[in-house]
């Protein structure tokens, strides 16, 4: 297609793109719907049940605008986390505050710093604020902070994107490991610090919040643990400066009302968290033993989803996984070798893993 | 604040902002509730119980992220206008999709034209990406289509902002004028035409659409009269490459699933939408009775509000608002001489008219 004479160069530069195909692009492309959802670490096992009242009785006030404050959110997110609501943004997901982010920090031939193969909504939004992404291997199946402080320091990067727990290899590092990661960013750099899936995650992985620390920004989420991905919802921790730099460039009122009470009830509802995280473990089990009864290899998660190594390589791995696709089965895969050896399978409940298990079994 | 070392230069050089005030802030602040919402545009009306009812409905898969191609939305649009589906982008409201209209097109020192007065949030996003604003006068209460395009011809505007029917002032301009306008767009310039409004306006008002026009985006809203304010999802209607040039920066998960549910179902239930045309149709009657008998010159509306000339100066109508602020009533007013010798009330209820009667007898 021609490009539209109107845009801006980087705008023209750039690939019409989308980071991922969304399992309804799949299901219209196949001509039937999934079976089992299992490829985007949505949380089958549902939003907390006060979570579906609250945005039900929302909509009927659905004509009202969001505060474009996310006032009440706002403050119960701070009170929850034991900090002041000055160092809070609320987004349209993580996915939304990485746009801001980017947006606020990067000019074309900016440097930014990742992993090869992490998230890439990060990328992304880099890229299309004309940045340059320097990428740095997986150490084994876990980014490696300290060749993303490296290259960093190499690159004089703005940006250091790092997530933990790790998407899509479901590893992570202790606490005291991010934490010294976190002192030893480059000055001029910022570390993003992606902790979507921390709701998933041992108490030990997440180190304790310093919202005053100038060198790290923190992204949390409702899309996983909250099983809320819908609604799009996430929230940004940090120095106050940069918090409020967001509402420089911002849409206001972009986050839905229904949204806003959601995340709110969700968040209100911890006992229902606490329901998700043994779900989620019982079902990580699950799928640690299902792999190995096929003679695959699950690698240890944090996280809603349990990445498989099939023991060969990305061609072996995609065949796999175009086997789970046309049986009905949703499941993604790592874009890069030598992550891509492996497929990526989200918890679920018991009749989806059951279909995933027997599908598998049909395969090998 | 000190500003964050890490912004770009652009970013450095924003004002933290919010183009409106929310009314909770302001229910915040006075520590009270409006006991009328008539200052938004929104609709008191409600939506569709068919949006409701299908928004309720899709809290419980709110689990699942939205499809990032709003699929079924975008088609049911596309076949609701008798147009191709590759010429509308679904988007977080209308101001959502300024922002990204004014990413793709603007960079420092580009310029845009609109009317002095006219909707803020394209100037918040124009300036945000650094482009020099051009202001034209309005023409009495009208936009003055001829001088928008004579400055966008003088400065080599990129855009040019154009609302029909207008907000803050409620006039229209005829279809015919309006396609004139689209054909005089100068090489190089693209015509912003914002219809927000275009639900609640005569037929005779909106030139039928011509999408593969390359003059022209039209946008569109599902938050005035499908009552729907909300959720957040506006579409845009344009030719095809502009259309595609959305998928280089948006948020693609960012449309929450209950939202395109909403949208979706309120699109089906048209029914509802002459429903609300008549309601709009006699608030705004019984809001121009309202102003004639306090002596005040309401203007006439093709929106689902009536701004009301109070017959002085700025200050004047800024502490007749006051008063009505201070009794509950929540309106707004334009923020520009010599517009800002009037309040702006948007249609709703009666029991919320009334309630504006009686606050506006006790001030005058």
């Amino acid at each position: 297609m021609t490009e539209d004479s109107r845009l801006t160069s980087l705008a023209a530069s750039l690939p019409a793109s989308v980071p991922f195909v969304g399992p309804e692009a799949q299901e219209r492309a196949r001509n039937a719907p999934f079976i089992a959802r299992l490829g985007a670490n949505e949380s089958g096992f549902g939003p907390s049940p006060q979570a579906v009242a609250a945005m039900q009785a929302a909509a009927t006030d659905a004509w009202k605008y969001g505060d474009p404050e996310c006032h009440d959110l706002r403050h119960a997110l701070a009170a929850h986390h034991g900090i002041d609501a000055a160092h809070i943004m609320v987004g349209e997901g993580i996915d939304g505050l990485l746009g801001l982010l980017a947006r606020l920090t990067l000019t074309a031939g900016d440097s930014v710093v990742t992993s090869a193969g992490a998230y890439p909504t990060f990328n992304y939004h880099a890229a299309g604020f004309g940045a340059h992404i320097h990428t740095v291997p997986y150490a084994g199946d876990f980014e490696d902070p300290d060749r993303l402080i490296a290259k960093a320091k190499e690159t004089g990067a703005k940006l250091i994107y790092f997530s933990n727990p790790d998407n899509p290899m479901g590893s992570w590092h202790g606490a005291v490991t991010v934490a010294d990661m976190i002192t030893h960013v480059p000055e001029g750099s910022l570390l993003v610090l992606d902790e979507a899936y921390s709701d998933l995650a041992p108490d030990t992985a997440i180190p304790p919040l310093d919202p005053e620390n100038p060198n790290v920004i923190r992204m949390r989420t409702f899309s996983k643990g909250y099983g809320l991905a819908g609604i799009r919802v996430g929230y940004a921790i940090g120095p106050k400066p940069l918090i409020n730099a967001f509402n420089k460039v911002r849409n206001h009122f972009g986050i839905s009302r229904i949204s806003q009470a959601g995340a709110l009830a969700a968040l209100q509802d911890q006992a229902w968290l606490d329901h998700v995280r043994q779900e989620v473990d019982a079902a990580r089990t699950r799928l640690a033993g299902i792999a190995i009864r096929h003679k695959l290899t699950p690698l240890p998660s944090a996280t809603n989803f349990v990445t498989i190594d099939c023991g060969h390589d990305g061609n072996h791995a995609r065949a796999l996984l175009q086997g789970l696709i046309e049986r009905g089965i949703f499941v993604r895969m790592p874009f890069v070798a030598p992550q891509d050896r492996c497929i990526r399978v989200s918890a679920g409940p018991p009749e989806e893993l059951d279909a995933f298990e027997r599908a598998l079994s049909d395969i090998l």
